[in-house]
């Protein structure tokens, strides 16, 4: 992760500097709340990384970078809206400080400004990233409609979740490197190989991201360890439980939906998922989409240093503990 | 208005040929209908005019045009979830037919598509494209958000509103037609000048818009006569009495908005606004605004029968009965 810190580090200054008129008032403050309350700022740095797997020297693509960042913060003022969240990062969201009508608004300006970095010194090449930004963006949308669409249902399948959680959340990693590969010209086939390996990545991030909600170390891990399971939400946990567990097991599975004793539920869950081994059966998908992303980046015909930084970030990633 | 009909009628075909995907079938249905449920399509047929008058044998930019109607209808949706409107040209709006949340999504989705088409078929002239197209949508956002401030404020100056309506609603009419010049290469004096005349017809329309809501005849005026004054909003009617009233005036202004009985709210209101010479001070500055329009039209050097269809367009906004 050392590799990336002074990336991250110019991102943050850049997203600082990022000029936002002070009128209206409502309008941009809350823009440049949401953009300071921090971030790990993954996403922008994947920017980079994509450009420098193909062109090391090249100066860095930080309207690029920071396009795909505001991009990400245009979803979040967006999603957490529509699931009501009162916080982000452990600060209130926009349309809990202000209000939703201006967390619609100020996230749609959002959009408007990621798309003017987004053009920013690109030249020839906006086409190209136009093309990726925008199909990337759309299948944000049509993800985020997935799991909202999955609150209502409970029959779920894995590979409808893994569909899901492909679209809201990893075709953001794989576009972010394929919009860095454009800005280091490469080839088509390079730019599958390293958006294959984003989307991967992505997808087992976010398994680990399931995974950790019930067996994180609390000492360790920022929020409340189980808040996936108190909040029912359909994780990849809980549909592993679900395609394995048989007729008394499921039972119990949907008695545990319904308990309110906020405690017994998190300890039953917990009973129950160790007995079916859910925790393994993920495990082995996050194994399995890490490798693939591992195979596609060794598609990558380039020096193996530049292939570095991407190799441990991927690795970071998965064994992570928050 | 005939010289528009054939192109207006080419959009609407256009616009029921978009591609959208089936699913996820609560984020695209939502924009089928609400695509279909009408509207003038006076916008996207300035992209063309605007194209028309620097090139007039160009084949027509339709992808641009269907662009800044997509963006349009993005901008319909959103604001009717702010302004909890539950219809529009008569029918259910998206959130209402549908939810909030919807409303929210499919209308950051058609955003994107928006973008899509501004992009399609556009070649060297992106980078121009994206920058007017940027610009105009932020500033769209911009009049969205005063507007929403005007309505807490008493105090709203009339070249506050004239400042509103030109961000909220004429910036996309000259952003349409500037479009349209740059599909036509035209040169940045012709770009500034047509834009100059699309703010300025826009800035007329709207106050024609205002004075419409109260003195239209009822029998051709599609809506409720008065709307705006039941709903106490700040019109150019409105702004142009708090600007002349004495204080015994102002005083009873102020008690109208407060008024509940709806007939005898509006016979009133249009006693004082009649007493106080409203309607010419508001047929004055739209003049004002018209004449300004084609002074910026008459700037341009190109065949003067290429200006025909812009000017009865313009005068056809401006002398309408609904």
């Amino acid at each position: 992760m050392k590799d990336l810190a002074p990336y991250i580090e110019r991102i943050e200054k850049k997203l600082n500097e990022l000029e936002l008129p002070t009128k209206p008032v409502k309008l941009y403050d809350p823009l440049r709340y949401f953009l300071q309350i921090g971030g790990k700022r993954i996403r922008p740095a994947l920017v980079i990384l994509g450009q420098k797997l193909f062109s090391p020297s090249a100066s860095e693509a930080y309207p690029q970078a920071l396009s795909i960042e505001l991009f990400h913060n245009f979803t979040l003022i967006h999603d957490d809206i529509m699931d009501n969240a009162p916080l982000r990062r452990g600060q209130q969201t926009v349309h809990e400080k202000w209000n939703s009508n201006i967390g619609i608004l100020s996230g749609d300006a959002l959009l408007i400004k990621a798309y003017q970095k987004l053009a920013e010194g690109a030249g020839e090449r906006l086409e190209s990233l136009m093309e990726v930004f925008n199909s990337t963006a759309l299948q944000v949308c049509e993800g985020q409609q997935m799991d909202m669409d999955f609150e209502e249902r409970i029959d779920v399948t894995i590979s409808e979740y893994i569909e899901m959680i492909r679209l809201k959340t990893s075709v953001l990693l794989g576009g972010a490197l394929e919009i860095g590969a454009i800005m280091a010209d490469a080839s088509d086939a390079h730019r599958r190989a390293i958006r294959q390996f984003g989307e991967n990545i992505g997808i087992a991030f976010q398994i680990k991201d399931d995974i950790l909600d019930l067996y994180a170390d609390p000492d360790k891990f920022g929020k409340q360890v189980g808040g996936d399971v108190i909040a029912n939400k359909k994780t990849m946990l809980f549909l592993s439980a679900l395609s394995v567990a048989g007729g008394p097991q499921l039972e119990v599975l949907k008695q545990l939906l319904e308990e309110t004793n906020i405690e017994l539920k998190l300890k039953r869950t917990k009973e129950l998922f160790d007995h079916l081994n859910v925790r393994d059966m993920c495990h082995e998908r996050m194994d399995d989409h890490y490798k693939r992303a591992l195979n596609a980046l060794d598609t990558i015909d380039v020096a193996d240093q530049n292939k570095t930084a991407l190799r441990s970030l991927a690795q970071y990633l998965i064994e992570r503990d928050l």
